[in-house]
């Protein structure tokens, strides 16, 4: 069995996620195809960009299961969309988010989520209340770098999330660390390896491979999504947005939508 | 001081709310005004219908701050785009239903949320956790009529809040009501007086005329949203829409988005 | 519609709080008036104080509803006698500290309690759980100044309370200031001030304006306390009490009760 | 060692309950004296009996620990005044609530209160919320029967008793049941034992006589409430009440306290 | 890469577990292996046949380490011995119950745990609390059949799961089945299908397969528990027992450990 | 009454306690037996010490009943077995750690375990999580001493509780201390006269003598745990180990058990 997952990226920026990151990770039975979004944020930073990432990442991935992906990915740690994304799609569709929070929960006995800016923590809180996790939530680390910053400096940026993960184990209590933004994506090494230099032995979670292999997990297992608990949107006219099998149009005018 | 509340109804259809609904609500010094939707559905019944309703919103929100509004309303029990609007506004953004559910809390003991269709109960649950509330929820209920439907028997309707509540109420161990829909607007009275009839002299709460008075509440004690909680998203670039303040333009055409 | 709110302070200190500090509240349509205890402590800082006050408050509180009043505000942050004065009085009865923490709990991400003395923390934080909103609580912060003495030097007293809450935001991830004692009235001007100054824009509740005014809000709403959860309390013998209207008098002499 | 315990029932009825029905838990080392209140209500049956029961329990409780009690039980469910009285005592004090509801959590998996009235509910429910049990609380069920009425047919009450303890174990899942009344004492063997004729076997807590044991426990282990979480009040100016050791007195007449 | 992952069933008995249920998940790349008991219970019910199960768990799992498997499945949805097994162990020790939990978290809102035997209601409750799942647990439900009775009539036992499944639906609000034996295996289809009949589409766990891809994702993912929530033990005097790499042996006989 | 407890002490090593810790606990009315085991851990420090002392733990419990004894206490902080032990016992079964964990929760607001070394953390965590304690569980301390040299120094030792002690009271808010390994047995007495010399008057938990206390008023006022709860393990086949009473013989011989 040949496993084709769609890793949907919902941001329009070009260069910040290629295939080439993901390519490492593909397999003679693993396919991973990738999808930017043509109408959306340049970065994932606040409510705001995720609320403008959330329309565009849903026609993409319709057409991600159009297209014959068996699983769709959200790449963002806000896992924005995933309710709505649910709805309208029958194959499974796993936050990057979620995906490492549950694996954090299940690897250790309290995890921290690392992650780059510190207005990110409101979010971050509301998510990990809303799937239920709080209770095994030992903190929320901010590096304090901007998302379209993080590669200027891949040193330097180890160097600080293992910081801020020796302050979460040392200061909260953790055992388990969560690297809180995509964009992390292959730091997951060098953090455990500083980390084992003063004796943490413990699993840093690189969100992005472990939820590609969780979704061949589901696929294999062929479990997808509750569609009692995200049961689809009923057909109804909208305007502005077409959202391919669920919006008849509507004659009126978008605004501020270009 | 003559008090400006603008109630945002996120959804395209422009009669299902209308000034005249709200019109009872003015005073000598108060002025409420209302937007509907350019872009978004047509009703609000699911996460994907959020999900379209919030570009827009938070567009006719900012427009709102811009034309001298103190105060805006999310007409919705789902509070779409609340986190997002409160990033870009610095006057207050009441949610319907975060505020309904605080009242409810602050006068009784245990409350329900009766309101449309079944479908919606895993998106109140999750609200209503992420509110906080979860130890005070006593149930949820629906009547199971679409929102487009809601007026065509307003008896009807009143009698299915009321055998909904008085279920809560007998079943559930509910002594406050949460009527779950603004679209509901004006059946508190008629439920409250039907449970009177069974004994039971508890609040039904109408979403929008409280949030009205709870909204003057906060511009007469000079309180809004926080600023180290909700800060101002960064400037950007953007694709496919507008926010006036907030993004820079992207050449990337939409795709989907007309 | 004019509206006619009581305030009723639950201590015999004549001097601590009058007229003056309320009357910059009132409007054409608001009037305030006030009611002090005859019998109870002179200021309340523990359990005890709390256990004095509450029988001759809901004596004041009856007499308020009798003579028109149509809501009471109990103006001390621990709500002394919040549930029997509801169980008794028709009219709406307000907590200064159930308000204020829920309107915390609406404007931000999680609040801090600032007020007077350490050793009220048992009794906050028993409050706040019965209130159901512990999930939201940051912290709790005492400035070290017994309520008596609040008055002596209010220039340390608002930079005492700026720098505790200052301490709330920066080591307890704070986005929201509750002043903890009424006795603060007046300060939160100052205080957000200070704030601004270190760059924290966030609400600070001065409770007994915001009580006021949300207080109005139930009135305009025809919204009041659940009768299911508060019912009238039998009539009964009692001795050494006279409740109006629901308490027989038994012959027994009362000890200690002078 | 003998031990000298004080049963103190905050209420001024004479007859509800004697030292007769304590005299069978006096053993050679244990001493139970009783003492009714002077001034309070004749039951305890809602939020407003409770806050008339408290300022004479302290005065009550304070006459016990100088006359040489080791240890005060509150003999009512609702422990009202329990934390008042804990600051003002160096002796133990237990409620007869919290110390039955500890007990049932340590025996079994899930308990379930069954008491009076129903309109008891949402105390008990704050009362075990404010104990941290919440998360091991099956159920509130009611015999609907008002205290003073509760001797006028005691098979009836036994009966009465079991069938809503079945239900709690066969509908709500409860494994331990709490008598949830003072009065009930003695009702537990036949409680128990037509549990048992239904094939249950589990524990039926009677509170007063396990309170009594729990206190001795407590004193032959030298252990009392903490003097950090519940310090001495400051002695300061009180009109109406005159606690020893605590009020000075104000020349202020009381109104309605006599 | 191929992957070698164990099977451990923590029971003695031969015929309930075979190596012919588990190959239908084997592929060119993944082999199962298979573990039983030779001390320990002919099947596990309740708490004291886990506590049987677990020493001579520990020494099969040891066994499989040093035998090359790179991934242990618990095969017991009760995870008997989990904790004491990531002591003890470096690659990853998976619980059929923990695992299947926690994909039943991610896929709905709310689950159920549809199992064998009304008895094992605390137990599972313990265990869902210990993981911090239980906000999203909608109810447990037996079907009342023995473990070593299970496979009898299958026929029976699908229709039996799916009746209570049903029931975890429309009663409990489930939106996630977890079937809560491991002795269910190869039921979910059925199950499926007649929740489908019924119009239920949603996720029926069956955890073996489930756990053995996820544990295959993490072999990839090259994670496993924390070593510092699960540090290696001391090397210490035991008497009885040799655990391999743990134990020093001690003179004394065992009494009753044959 | 006389009363006979039996302390389990879950250990193989004989001298660390012995019946002269005991002694002066015993009465004219009281004694107390002891058993040790012989098959199982010398000292208990983790998971896997404490899956090594269960079985044994259980036959020694059964003996303790069968010959004689009204209660058996186990002598762990941990509170290996706890469960089991209650399936197969009919006399009450007390934790020293759930006793202690309940007193503190009884006698002050929030309680800190202070106990031997770090490692523990998480055990302790899940084991007041499983009690439904957590929500006044204000920190875990660790000395950093192993259990068998605790007695070196017993002066340092005392030192190092109330160190400790006073960092849960200043830093973490405790208002109680529950000394958190049954091998501290003695140093209350120290901690305590240390923690009142700082100012702190709060009940220091030594859990042995508490333990006995709340087993003798569990058997003077006929209770125990519930059998609903705790129901007795079917009789089955069982290898290598011979609980009496509850296992059927198999012939399969042990491996590595010896």
């Amino acid at each position: 069995m040949s496993v084709d997952i769609r890793l949907l990226t919902p941001i329009i920026t070009r260069d910040l996620r290629t295939l080439d990151d993901i390519r490492p990770l593909e397999r003679v039975d693993l396919t991973i195809s990738h999808s930017l979004l043509d109408a959306g944020p340049s970065s994932i930073e606040c409510e705001l960009d995720e609320a403008l990432a959330v329309p565009d990442s849903i026609i993409k991935a319709i057409e991600a299961e159009r297209s014959g992906a068996q699983a769709v990915i959200i790449d963002c740690m806000g896992d924005p969309g995933l309710h709505a994304l649910r709805e309208v799609l029958t194959i499974p569709v796993l936050g990057a988010g979620q995906t490492a929070l549950h694996v954090a929960n299940m690897l250790g006995h309290r995890f921290s989520f690392v992650t780059v800016i510190e207005r990110l923590r409101p979010m971050i809180d509301r998510m990990i209340g809303a799937y239920g996790l709080s209770s095994k939530y030992a903190s929320f680390q901010a590096i304090d770098v901007p998302v379209l910053e993080l590669h200027d400096n891949i040193a330097a940026l180890n160097k600080a999330l293992a910081d801020k993960s020796r302050r979460a184990i040392e200061q909260d209590g953790a055992d388990a660390i969560v690297l809180g933004c995509t964009g992390f994506l292959g730091c997951a090494e060098a953090v455990r390896a500083s980390l084992l230099e003063s004796g943490y032995d413990l699993p840093v979670i690189d969100p992005i491979p472990i939820a590609v292999h969780i979704a061949e997990a589901l696929i294999k297992a062929e479990l997808r999504h509750s569609k009692v608990g995200y049961p689809p949107p009923a057909i109804k006219p909208v305007a502005g947005f077409h959202i391919p099998g669920y919006t008849e149009q509507e004659a009126t005018p978008p605004s501020g939508l270009e």
